[in-house]
């Protein structure tokens, strides 16, 4: 009945409900964004959460030392150093959490002995100078485990180690001087140490591990097919020709190449390393070629290097104007890198031999042996022609022999990593329905370049000349 | 007497000489080679020698705490915080440093103020419910604590003390169980932590600072500088011209553009967290744009990137073959960029207006511009020489866009770092002696384009196709 009589009531009440909304506006739509954000984090990768719930699970785990009598009548104010443990070694991934445990486990054993010698010595020497001595020994061995944390091998895997050592050294050698129980304080530190540590390392290996192993495996093959992504993307932008009969309607977006080219050497050193701690896991041994995948990734990122000045024609959306045969042999080199990397990235994703990405390697040399001799036979009519071309053939080449390399490095770690051979049924998967068709297609492009190669072959030195444009 | 009258004797000697020698051999070996490396990182940035001096002092500073009777009466075995707190926080540059101490002050106050509460809270729910509550309250904040660290920005800067937050939340919490001296822990610790983190402030502050806010600027100017090296290194080596009369003596070493390429914005980025942290200091004001000198790295990293076609043509050792008149333009082209990068570098490093770039620059516009005309004027001779120059032009062309870029980003860094001017006297030290020289050059160069550019001016609908190449 109020409703429609009293028509300014509604309006107070909405002009006080904006009011009231609007104060604190500003910090609720930030607190929205952070939600947003978070809800994002753990969409893009639930194992995020799922660390997040063990790193709880395994602290309060450990808190329940407090509770049982028996063990806090052992350790007593120590039982706080599991807790510690726990806090600073719990990693993302097994590897680092392992290597976090034998830094702090090893580092601690070999600093308590260091100063309890050291102690010993201190107490030898006699006199009142005890303080002396042990600040002598304090000072020498932090300034020498301080600088050997610069050596770059070191860094990389035994920071951690040092940094527990010059902490244990410090802490058990001063110990000594106010307490005669140094030698009970190294023994509760390290009790408890290996408690929190054991406790750290069943949770992360027993829940949901994740192997930084795997994620480096799956890291090099996805960058590698990113790669292939990009040609994909940006072939069908650069060229309209005939040549290629197929009607692709599913455009992938076309991807950035900057993440490989920038952000991915200092992860996949950082997974390497934490990798080379992890023992045996799923299809890994414990020994896996770790090493081999940076020699892949540095690779692919040289090849993402050389394919960037593609952008540049992609930006100036123009269509190429140049001969059929050389646009059609481009694209034809094009497409083979594209296939030779999509089929590598699944061999590494899949573990098997890299065997089918063979003859689209080989259709690849050919075709850049074709494009050199296209190139030199002057079969294009305008000048302009060639201003055009010429750039893309010189990244097309550069490329291909970027392509031959990564595909040789992923053969090196199907040898090292034992990977097993395909067999007849399951080969090639999407590939192999293709290469019949692509065949045909360079098979015409070779029918037609033989021909024009006879007649400018004398012409052109073509061997001593390879070298030219790569 | 003895030597010459017995000569089995030395043999012996020698020979249990060389066998004693021989068994130690490998691990000496490697001893002598940690030895040279230790010498080498000292060597390569002494800073590095004096950082592992100060961490020792500050360690044994610390240790004094034990010595010192009152305050051992107060803190008791708490006094060990402070070596821990020196030990994990005392970071290379004043950067790290104050960012470690902040983070681990502000998070132990956090947390500490937090678990206090919780204990209050656990307290109050009664009934023997306290290790339950106090479990679940540990539980909730370890696993929220775990999962904010995956927000990037937190990664970058506060990772750290969300790790301290989750320590001493739970530590502080837990004893609460124990001892009903909560209070006076959280305060001991909080106290000793203070002690340790404001001497480690002061050592690494007061004795030879390790600025990181100056090392990422010196990083960067020495960047640029380096492309300049790299240019003016393939200069000499692919073109063999008339149409630069200097002869250079000095050939530097070819640099490479792989550390520039890789390496570099892992290494931006966390200076440019670091310097955050940092007071003003020398010539930097408290808020320097550190951001701007990661736009600069990323556009000196696509400069380089445009560039590494040139190892390339390096590897091929092959002299240009093309018309007098594109060889001078592209050289003339590379050496102007050569001297903007090498000015913009100057520029940076001495905080002067990079307004002596300018110049270069300009004349960088002019080239590009003349070279997509000669390319389009058909003025050589050979097919197979435009095989050879049209992609070194392109990648050119490529050059004095990203070249320019630079240029803008060093401008705005001048504006928004307030650099100084340069008075008359100072500008461009060893590059004003050259300008003369190259304005000649090109001078020379543009009359001879103006009269070819007359001829060819009908055909050729400049300014629409200028976007062919790029």
């Amino acid at each position: 009945m109020m409703g429609p009589e009293n028509p300014e009531k509604p309006s107070i009440l909405i002009r006080g409900r904006l009011w009231f909304s609007d104060i604190p506006s500003k910090p609720l739509a930030k607190l929205r964004g952070v939600a947003r954000q978070a809800i994002k984090l753990a969409k893009d990768d639930p194992r995020r959460l799922i660390h997040s719930l063990k790193v709880g699970l395994t602290v309060t785990l450990v808190s329940l030392l407090y509770y049982l009598q028996p063990l806090y009548n052992n350790l007593g104010a120590s039982a706080m150093w599991a807790v510690m443990t726990v806090v600073v070694v719990f990693e993302f991934s097994v590897g680092g959490t392992i290597g976090k445990c034998l830094n702090r486990g090893l580092a601690t054993l070999a600093a308590a002995a260091l100063a309890l010698g050291a102690n010993h010595l201190s107490i030898l020497s006699g006199g009142g100078n005890e303080p002396y001595v042990i600040g002598l020994f304090v000072f020498v061995q932090a300034v020498a485990m301080s600088f050997v944390r610069f050596f770059p091998k070191v860094k990389a895997k035994y920071d951690y180690g040092m940094l527990i050592f010059i902490l244990t050294f410090s802490l058990v050698s001063i110990s000594g001087l106010r307490m005669n129980e140094v030698i009970k304080l190294a023994q509760a530190r390290l009790v408890t140490i290996v408690i929190g540590a054991s406790t750290c390392l069943a949770v992360c290996i027993l829940i949901y591990p994740v192997w930084a192993g795997e994620d480096l495996h799956n890291y090099v093959a996805k960058n590698i097919s990113q790669l292939g992504n990009f040609l994909e993307g940006h072939m069908d932008q650069c060229f309209q020709t005939s040549c290629d009969a197929r009607i692709e309607i599913t455009k992938p977006s076309i991807s950035n190449l900057n993440s490989i080219l920038v952000d991915s050497k200092g992860r996949e050193e950082t997974l390497a390393n934490l990798a080379g701690w992890e023992p045996g896991h799923g299809q890994f041994m414990f020994r896996h070629p770790w090493k081999q995948y940076l020699k892949i990734g540095s690779l692919t990122r040289q090849c993402a290097c050389r394919l960037e000045p593609i952008n540049g024609f992609l930006n100036s959306n123009i269509q190429l104007q140049a001969p059929q045969e050389i646009q059609c042999t481009i694209q034809e080199a094009f497409s083979e890198s594209r296939k030779a990397l999509k089929e590598l990235a699944w061999a590494i994703e899949t573990m098997t031999k890299p065997s089918s990405a063979n003859p689209h390697i080989a259709n690849l040399k050919t075709a850049s042996a074709n494009i050199k001799i296209l190139l030199r036979s002057s079969i294009w009519g305008d000048e302009s022609d060639s201003l055009q071309i010429i750039p893309i053939a010189a990244v097309m080449i550069d490329m291909v022999s970027s392509v031959e390399q990564i595909g040789d490095a992923v053969n090196e770690l199907s040898l090292m990593g034992k990977f097993k051979s395909r067999n007849g049924n399951e080969s090639g998967v999407e590939g192999e329905s293709e290469i019949g068709h692509d065949k045909n297609c360079i098979e015409i492009g070779m029918a037609e370049i033989s021909s024009l190669s006879v007649a400018i072959d004398e012409r052109i030195e073509y061997s001593a000349d390879e070298q030219i444009l790569i």
